[in-house]
């Protein structure tokens, strides 16, 4: 963006906002310029919103002056959406973090974008209350984030993902209108639900200010165990089975070998590294239902061969269970200079054939591959390892990267399950959706962002 | 609409469906002239679908020559949406009745929009699986309808509704483009999820032809308990004390004197018809976990002055508990030519107020009115009994279903938790939203539908 453009935008913007609250050194300014992947892009100015209206005035000068907004939550992102790639406005959120109501009697809670997945489930805990979707970067992602996202995480088995929460949202959308949609009721088919657009619309429709979401009441216990198989395939072929033979796990996670040795190699947690898959299972529920199911887990695990290594009966060592798991981004992090986290899902008929494309795929690009992810819901993360100082090495990740992609459209699945498309998934949406699809997704965007100022060049296909 | 046009619309019709696939007799467009309510409207021409190949050229047709188009599953809707008050094409889905696919391992249901509700639960359960959503009318109302209407029930309060288990839609739309969005996948955020809009739409933005839906394993017991209030807040509050305390019901039944009476008048259960109101409630899940909720729920009840007058411990007694509710419809429709039944939902904690509302709204316009719903979902459906002869009585019926919903949007509510706007539920759309989101609502409807063919004067509030 041209210096003088840039000086207007911020005197204008400090018409309504406090001089901290706007920034253009470039210290900030590169503070706000990645996420979790190592996708990079310099916005102009950074703006932290603190309220509605903030929001509202920024859209409202970005709108006329045609200037580019990312809006950002947590900077947690695995896609690359929070990045102000096209430069412009960095919209940081993380300062509108209040929780404003948390009602056991309505059994919702109302939280500004800015609060973290972690602060929202511990308030609704002190309730006795259950907000369960559980990205792994709950610690520092926030609620605006995971419904920009639709993001999910290991409880999404059992319990849905984000979309599945939102009651009500208010939004603000370029030129600085609020539109409030739903709220506290638990049904409402009073028109078009139109917030399932903005769910999952990675900031480029307009802002999410506010959120309302339904809590649940907190199940009082929680058991797992932790199976080792020979095989991968047994390790799916068992997980299809629980699933078809009545039980619905909290969680079925999944680790091949390469992530078992990867974790084991950050911290020594005694995983059986000399299998081909770990397969970690967790239920909730009342106590004696919880016992009930793990016995009737282990007896499906039994019969397709899957060691039991160890059993949690109890919330604690449940969670003493799960600590590989948590571990699993950090450790692989360790592997190579660089890492590409995919996050493609397929029908569940269809993980056995996945991992074996993904196994293949990895060979023939000599290109190292761990794959781990929510077996259950058919959703894996298979991740490359590599070093993108080589550029050879590159194109041969790039090509092992949309192979995969196209490998699991082929088996009927998608491109992302939780991730989001940001810019790094964007190659392959022309393969998965007509023209017609990709006409129709333009048409609504442009009724709420007709210059395109939300977050360009993310999650639309290319027109 | 003129005859010559009617021919014409008709040849180009036969073109490409059988003779006994169109009619233009009299009886037949009666035979589709309406719904459950007293709305009506004759159709020009009823048209059969048996394929999406046929509903794509209805389509086409039908947009070249602006005819509107009503689509039509069962015929059971509540709110006037699938009265063709337009004239011009009915087209009937019921043909389409097909299941197309049951599919254990992936967890999923395909099936045509003209299967019926109750058909695709028999399947479900055929392979041990579960589709929750149970509308009144299941029996005879169809999962396309379902999927236009986002159809509740009782079994909502635990399980969610109708939107909760679309994975997948096809999609027909004006010119007869056919989209196609999501499939077997439990999650996919690979772009805006545009079949969102559609779930709801009660037909105005294209027809439904195809619908994947997610299964769950089915619960193997359900238990559950008849409860008497003297006093009907009581009743209220227990619900809300229930569900506070980390008891999250199958579902929670509300019934006021008024119901009983007409319910006992009907068939003689031996409902405790001196009370103000009976509360049921049902739980589900493993036959030890049914036993610790009905003892946790009756603990409860007694705190609140429940009386308890039955107790169901195993499935096939708690059919039997249940039966009464299923009578209420056809009970009520016994009290007075005619009924209006309102489809209100607030928050949980209004529920006391709203029903001093409707108590209040009844006596001062002199109109019966019951009260009957999903007390646990803050849904309720206060029904109005009256004359359509007597035209006095109907401006104060009118007078006071309009009071009814303005008192739920005080309240934080909204004018329809589960049977949609259809046509009589129009007038307050403008109190409930915004002029820009209305704005909004109509730029959507016209990307799909530009010259406003599919089921016009329906949803929408009027421009």
């Amino acid at each position: 963006m041209k210096d003088r453009r840039i000086d207007e935008a911020v005197t204008r913007l400090r018409d309504r906002l406090r001089p901290d609250q706007i920034s253009v050194r470039l210290a900030e300014r590169l503070a706000y310029s990645y996420d979790a992947t190592w996708v990079e892009g310099l916005p102009d100015i950074v703006v932290h919103a603190e309220s509605t209206a903030d929001v509202a005035w920024v859209l409202r000068i970005a709108d006329e002056m045609e200037i580019p907004v990312t809006p950002r939550g947590g900077g947690t992102g695995l896609a690359g959406g929070a990045v102000p790639t096209t430069g412009g406005i960095c919209l940081n959120l993380a300062r509108m973090n209040r929780i404003l109501e948390i009602n056991p009697i309505d059994g919702i809670a109302i939280a500004q974008p800015g609060v973290t997945t972690y602060s929202l489930q511990k308030a609704a805990e002190s309730y006795g209350l259950f907000y369960p979707p559980d990205p792994a970067s709950l610690y520092m992602c926030t609620i605006g984030g995971n419904v920009a996202t639709n993001a999910g995480g290991p409880c999404c088995l059992k319990y849905g993902v984000t979309r599945d929460y939102v009651l009500g949202l208010e939004i603000v959308i370029p030129g600085g209108k609020i539109l409030r949609w739903g709220g506290r009721v638990m049904k409402d088919v009073s028109s078009y639900d139109l917030k399932q657009l903005f769910i999952g619309s990675e900031g480029t429709l307009g802002v999410i200010t506010e959120i309302t979401v339904r809590l649940l009441p907190k199940p009082p216990s929680i058991g797992g165990i932790a199976v080792a198989f020979e095989k991968i395939e047994s390790a799916c072929e068992a997980v299809t089975s629980i699933l078809s033979n009545g039980i619905l796990p909290l969680m079925a996670e999944l680790m091949d070998q390469k992530t078992m040795q990867a974790v084991e190699a950050f911290h020594p947690y005694g995983l059986p590294i000399e299998a081909e898959a770990l397969l970690l299972l967790a239920t909730d529920g009342k106590e004696e239902a919880v016992q009930t199911d793990l016995a009737r887990m282990i007896r499906v695990i039994d019969a397709f061969g899957g060691q039991v290594i160890r059993v949690a009966e109890d919330t604690e060592s449940a969670n003493q269970l799960w600590e590989p798991r948590r571990q699993v981004s950090p450790a692989i992090a360790r592997l190579a200079p660089h890492k590409l986290s995919e996050d493609i899902t397929v029908p569940r008929s269809q993980i056995p054939r996945m991992i074996q494309h993904i196994q293949r795929i990895s060979r023939e690009s000599n290109i190292p591959i761990v794959i781990y992810g929510h077996i259950g819901d058919g959703n894996l993360h298979p991740t490359l390892l590599f070093n993108r100082q080589n550029s050879e090495e590159m194109r041969r990740v790039a090509k092992a990267a949309l192979q995969i992609l196209q490998a699991a459209l082929d088996l009927g699945g998608t491109l992302s399950g939780e991730h989001g498309i940001g810019i790094l998934k964007l190659d392959l949406l022309p393969a998965a959706f007509s023209p017609a699809a990709i006409e129709k997704l333009w048409a609504i965007k442009l009724i709420f962002d007709p210059k395109n100022i939300m977050n360009p060049g993310k999650k639309l296909p290319i027109l």
